[in-house]
């Protein structure tokens, strides 16, 4: 695997060697990540890159070249090299389950080592939790305002070519049926599916070679793409050479909530009443949700899925909440104008009533909160000593999201801006001392 | 190396497959990676992702592995397979030098091969364009708001740890002078730098062990976080304690333009007049250009560059536009709704006036546009039968950005919404046909 060990900022090293000089890079040390407030609007968010996180920190180490590069430039001493040479992360790390909503306040999640073991996993921690919770959170909208018909990611070409690969995880753990992404495919055991583009069927002498090539080939159940030329000839066409078995004929232009009537009837005339309709062109939340009422079978996303909806970065941070002062762990805040950090480690429950409905992020500092029976404990053991305790798979990341969803209040799913749909509570020493809402 | 040919979309492959089965693969064609409009508001766009096309090409690769698993899935048939474990792209590409200014319709790649072999480059090249593209054409608006101030790339933490690194070489091509992230700096040899964060000063037992630790292990030209706690009084604990030689300052929070004022006038009087000011908060072009009067020395900036300050996908399309019709090439355009494309292959020329300041993007089809002596050709060959022929580092990218934007109106620069800058024309068999203009 390729080391992610410099993936990193230069200043985390940096930090590393003044902290190795003042003696307090092996202070034991508690760093949360966690965002001060959910993007604009959001109602919840949704945790992803967990996994991701996991794999990237076995590959955390700083390998020879790497060691070579940063003597050569002088970022950081010989002293610092030699701890780097031999860094490896010893420490513990508790988190929300992949696929968990989360809220302001939230400890996505609790990483706790030495500073300086701790402090060099700050920008890979941030870069994999900004982008997949990001993609995860906006994925989760769109599922929801598709009402239960299967939504496809086809936003590759619109993002960085890895980005796309983990877009297409966090869009399938947050409930995407399929992703374009051959690669995700492979890495992350996600179905693939595709259709055709506008470049097939003018490749050919006209569109009757094209769909004639493209049934025989790849079968009476393929997705057929009409609108190169004219739609209803395009969809006569189709069922003539497919027959009513035709998988499906796609929309990617034009008016699609007229064009998708237009083409049901006509489907439908001609006797094609399985085919489906996919339609792909620009959709968000809100054109998804402007789609219900029309007959539409599926719908493939990509530009608004892959740049997050509006939101392209979760906003999350990487603090030192607690650190080691005499032996003992003492809380740390920093004071910057709106930019405050509550100290001290947190612990993290999902309050729920009667009927299993979340009614509060309840957040512990220092111990955990004493809560009723129904509370649902939010933080599991991730790695201890180092060593990875979890599956990081999709799976079990896209059941967790299903259930997690199941447990929000209905105004969670509403897509007009708004709060958080429920309140995040700190409990101190005294019970319910602050309460931050959006 | 890893193999990029995963990167790709699904239905990429499958019309490789039904094109074999046609015979239309085989046919010679010609894509072309443009947009039809620049991001909305935007005077120019900035080319990038050149260089990193051009080595992600010779990773471009059907290995075992990927073969395997494509067949275990059934993605495609026997015969397509086949193709994919020999696939060698072996044609041409010509394209904009990296680094330069485009406009609506620039043909930013002309890529000439047979069928297969072009179109299935089509996912690769466009994560890679839409991404660094919308980062260099963000990135280069914040230089020219920053009047020759040093801009510092640190936004890796915002974004997937991937787009990162190519973030951090598109905003070097676009004039930023560092980047934090190390990645870059070892990969494509761009200057990295850093300072402290928050957590660094609160690991300490307090400010002037933190401030004394860095220093002694860093040197006096070091630069001091110091809005931790109280500003004016960290200021003068930095000097105490680093001396007049002391490098910087960071500025992390609050009311910038204020705050600098008040610690330049504070490190003045404390005689460390040659200590720079760093501000770093939520930077973006416009919060650089509202502190050009602010006593402000470098501007450091995350999120809004890596996310392309509102435009963070380029809106970059891959289209055939001519292909093989009996031995001869045919051109080909496609008539879908607001999505129409201009079909036949281009050449591009920037028409200049006689103090060489850009006019107009003169686009020829099928023919280079007969200009005057002054036009400069923008399309040169980067591939051909297979071998890339150009450099593909960043100094020269960085260099052509230069003296691109040396060419520009000055308008080009204004930061408030606009128009392209210089109108497209496109010349056909007569003279200026159509104008393109956002």
């Amino acid at each position: 695997m390729t080391s992610t060990a410099l993936l990193t900022d230069h200043y985390e090293l940096t930090m590393v060697q003044a902290a190795l000089h003042s003696g307090a890079a092996h202070r034991r040390s508690v760093f949360e990540l966690f965002g001060r407030r959910l993007p604009d609007g959001r109602r919840y968010g949704v945790v992803a890159g967990t996994g991701r996180l996991l794999e990237a920190l076995a590959d955390f180490r700083f390998e020879h070249s790497q060691i070579e590069h940063l003597a050569r430039r002088g970022v950081v001493d010989e002293t610092t090299l030699e701890f780097l040479r031999e860094y490896r992360f010893t420490g513990n790390i508790d988190g929300y389950p992949e696929g968990e909503a989360y809220f302001p306040g939230s400890p996505l999640l609790v990483v706790e080592g030495t500073f300086a073991e701790a402090v060099v996993l700050e920008t890979l921690a941030l870069s994999i939790y900004n982008h997949d919770c990001a993609i995860a959170s906006a994925a989760s909208r769109m599922v929801h305002a598709a009402g239960g018909r299967p939504c496809i990611e086809m936003g590759s070409r619109r993002t960085h070519e890895w980005s796309a690969v983990a877009a297409a995880r966090a869009a399938y753990i947050a409930g995407f049926a399929t992703t374009s992404n051959l690669q995700a495919g492979q890495q992350f055991a996600i179905p693939t599916a595709g259709t055709s583009a506008h470049s097939f069927t003018l490749l050919h002498d006209d569109e009757e070679s094209a769909f004639r090539a493209q049934v025989e080939s790849l079968g009476r159940d393929t997705t057929l793409l009409v609108d190169t030329y004219d739609v209803p000839r395009a969809v006569e066409l189709a069922v003539r050479l497919a027959g009513t078995e035709l998988g499906g004929v796609r929309l990617d232009s034009g008016d699609l909530v007229a064009q998708a009537h237009e083409v049901r009837a006509q489907l439908d005339r001609l006797g094609a009443t399985g085919t489906k309709i996919v339609v792909t062109s620009d959709l968000d939340e809100y054109a998804i949700a402007a789609l219900a009422a029309a007959p539409v079978d599926r719908y493939g996303v990509g530009t608004s899925l892959v740049t997050g909806s509006g939101h392209p970065a979760a906003g999350l941070v990487y603090k030192l909440v607690s650190r080691e002062i005499d032996g003992v762990l003492v809380d740390v805040a920093k004071r910057s104008k709106n930019k405050g950090t509550v100290g001290g480690r947190k612990y993290a429950m999902r309050r729920l009533d009667g009927d299993d409905v979340a009614q509060a992020e309840v957040i512990g500092i220092g111990e955990r909160p004493v809560g009723d029976d129904n509370d649902r404990e939010l933080l599991v053991p991730l790695v201890r000593d180092g060593q990875v305790l979890v599956d990081t798979g999709v799976e079990s990341a896209r059941a967790r999201h299903s259930e997690s969803m199941s447990q929000l209040p209905p105004r969670a799913h509403r897509l007009s801006r708004g709060e958080p749909v429920i309140p995040t509570i700190f409990v101190d020493d005294e019970p319910a001392s602050a309460i931050l809402r959006q």
